[in-house]
């Protein structure tokens, strides 16, 4: 009987070898080749599953919002501290969110190369926006009693200093601790919290 | 009598050429060649000035940290209407600024991939890091009596900020007209600076 394969495990195996490959040697340099290679797989392999190097980013950035949406899930029926330790799901503290949040600086210095990312960002963009919406939703309550625009002006700032941690500590990995990354993250929330109340009862 | 030539000048034009270019094509487009086809010159003449694409590279960010430099000087005798106008320099609210944005956010991507870069990036970040200083000492006079952690927690904050809106209005423009970026950077100084005030007392 002949072994059987799970297509859907490997496709995801290659996705993931893709995604650190960008993130440790940026994106011209990561061929098809090399993340065959690094893979275990052959070339030809890779190309049973993936027609071009762009699917493979495609499945990489599909896999790790997976990831991400299932760490700010966080594990059935143990409860989250609160947003502060939800949202640092997103922020480079460990190896894995590392590799994530130097990929993600890798795909944004790429998007002026090319058009087809572009859109790719468009879209992984609003699927980030609805978890980090879900997160803000669950932990702060109260904030779906706030006035629109002042949920969306939170949801905004949020993100941005998501955004910008991420390519702080990318680029400037000893300025950035997980520690230092974690104040810096409670103190915005912090802020950004008694405004939205006085915001909201303005 | 032969043409004088002014030197200085014509690196300085490679160089805000090259950052145009990486600007819009990403940093593995933009070649030597084409960076000398677009300014104009022949590759040879371009060689006359820079080694190597890694020399325009550095002369690029030189550029752009002067040019950044002297925006948050303003004009001489005329006074700037707070630490919101000076910040807003760093901001990609106009073309000049988001072509330096798009500039940054390409360079960033590329750390991973290039150990000579990073080295530069050190170097700019340290001389970003101390043109913010500076701007803070002046628009805020108050922030010298802050507590040196005070000062260093509020100016790392605006960088992350700074740095966060340059990644987020370079991948998703559309979600980021310039009056967003405004609104969000008034904000975010009034929280901050109202939280420096209270940790300064405490």
């Amino acid at each position: 009987m002949p072994k059987r394969v799970d297509h859907a495990r490997r496709r995801d195996e290659i996705a993931l070898v893709a995604c650190k490959a960008i993130a440790e040697h940026g994106f011209a340099r990561a061929t098809v080749a090399q993340i065959a290679q690094t893979a275990g797989y052959t070339t030809g392999m890779v190309a049973y599953y993936f027609d071009s190097k762009q699917e493979i980013i495609l499945a990489a950035l599909r896999l790790i919002l997976k990831r991400m949406d299932q760490r700010l899930q966080g594990v059935p029926g143990a409860p989250r501290a609160g947003l502060l330790e939800v949202l640092s799901e997103a922020l480079p503290i460990d190896a894995q969110r590392r590799t994530e949040c130097a990929f993600w600086t890798a795909f944004w210095g790429q998007l002026a190369a090319d058009a087809h990312l572009k859109r790719l960002n468009a879209w992984v963009h609003r699927e980030y926006r609805k978890l980090f919406e879900r997160c803000l939703a669950e932990q702060w309550p109260e904030s779906q009693t706030w006035p629109a625009a002042v949920q969306a002006q939170v949801l905004r700032s949020l993100i941005t200093f998501l955004n910008g941690v991420t390519t702080s500590a990318v680029s400037s990995p000893r300025d950035w601790p997980a520690r230092t990354q974690l104040r810096q993250l409670e103190l915005h929330l912090l802020l950004l919290r008694e405004w939205a109340h006085g915001a909201a009862r303005a």
